[in-house]
């Protein structure tokens, strides 16, 4: 009825998630609310793509090079958690259980997407760690527990066998809070494998 | 961890049925898309903001006054259709099954929520109803069947019961391809009362 309108429905249903009936509830919310605070949605999207550039150490989204966590001298140096993405970082900083610096590899190897390691940033990861300083000793390997991410997890163990530094993968296991009633046969396999002596 | 991502995320959440995993999910999404479509989406919100006004007869929104619905020379000028919001007019015309004009009273009488009569455009409606051109004979309500729309739909009723116009409400009852079974009670009972003989 109105080509803005329409325009704007059909650009947010481009977005993941976001079906037809969400965008238009969408649209016809901001053509509700005043100018001024439609107008600030789309000033932080053009702000975001102006702003955010990656750090050249980690990879991590940033606005400054390097970014917030490579410069924080209070981190802990010797280890680094290898993530899928940028996302990651911030799940991981919010639970606020890790100290140490981040590598994020841009994704995770799958073949069937075209994705492969030259896609990722492992080249920056090895070169990472073989840089004397400030001496890595150990990588957490945080990719999702997926198909993928296990193969992403189990290229970069042994890309790094060679390497003076010991290669760990988070453990996969029951969520916390959860019922095993409720779980999948898989998780619960990998609880059991995964078990540890009290 | 990024100024720019935060606030996005942020600006993201305030939109309805948007929580700040779904924010952060469309944020990280726009991050890895070309600026180019991601700057579409900020543009296409900047543009309905400028571009939208609304149609002096009926209240639809519109980017030419008056819209594109008062302005059709094939829309039967007999009948007006009364509606909440522009949403509305949209899936009615999506469903294809009207033919005539429209009145966007842009809500529902909601004393709760501070929606007065002098909130809506009930005074439009009675002005257009009251000229002798184009000569409305029929007002069809199709507020929404909430307690609500069905409260405005009376109050239409009454403010139009001294004007010679006959005033209909749309029907209640079980939705196409729904089962008994599984409707709730109020339904089934407005279904019962709005029977017709076959």
């Amino acid at each position: 009825m109105s080509e803005s309108v329409e325009k704007l429905i059909k650009t947010f249903s481009r977005l993941p998630g976001i079906g037809e009936k969400t965008a238009g509830r969408l649209t016809y919310h901001l053509l509700k609310t005043p100018a001024e605070e439609a107008n600030q949605l789309a000033e932080a999207i053009l702000e975001l793509k102006k702003n955010v550039i990656f750090c050249s150490i980690c990879r991590n989204i940033t606005e400054q090079d390097p970014c917030e966590i490579c410069r924080d001298p209070r981190r802990d140096r010797s280890v680094v958690c290898v993530v899928e993405e940028p996302s990651d970082v911030r799940a991981i900083e919010v639970s606020g259980s890790f100290r140490g610096l981040y590598h994020v590899l841009g994704g995770r190897l799958s073949p069937l997407d075209g994705v492969s390691p030259d896609d990722l940033s492992l080249d920056l990861l090895v070169q990472r760690i073989e840089k004397p300083d400030p001496g890595i000793s150990e990588v957490i390997v945080a990719t999702n527990p997926s198909v993928e991410g296990d193969t992403t997890a189990l290229y970069i163990q042994r890309l790094l066998t060679e390497k003076n530094v010991s290669v760990s993968r988070i453990a996969c296991g029951l969520p916390a809070g959860s019922h095993l009633e409720y779980m999948d046969s898989f998780t619960i396999s990998q609880a059991l494998q995964g078990r540890h002596s009290l």
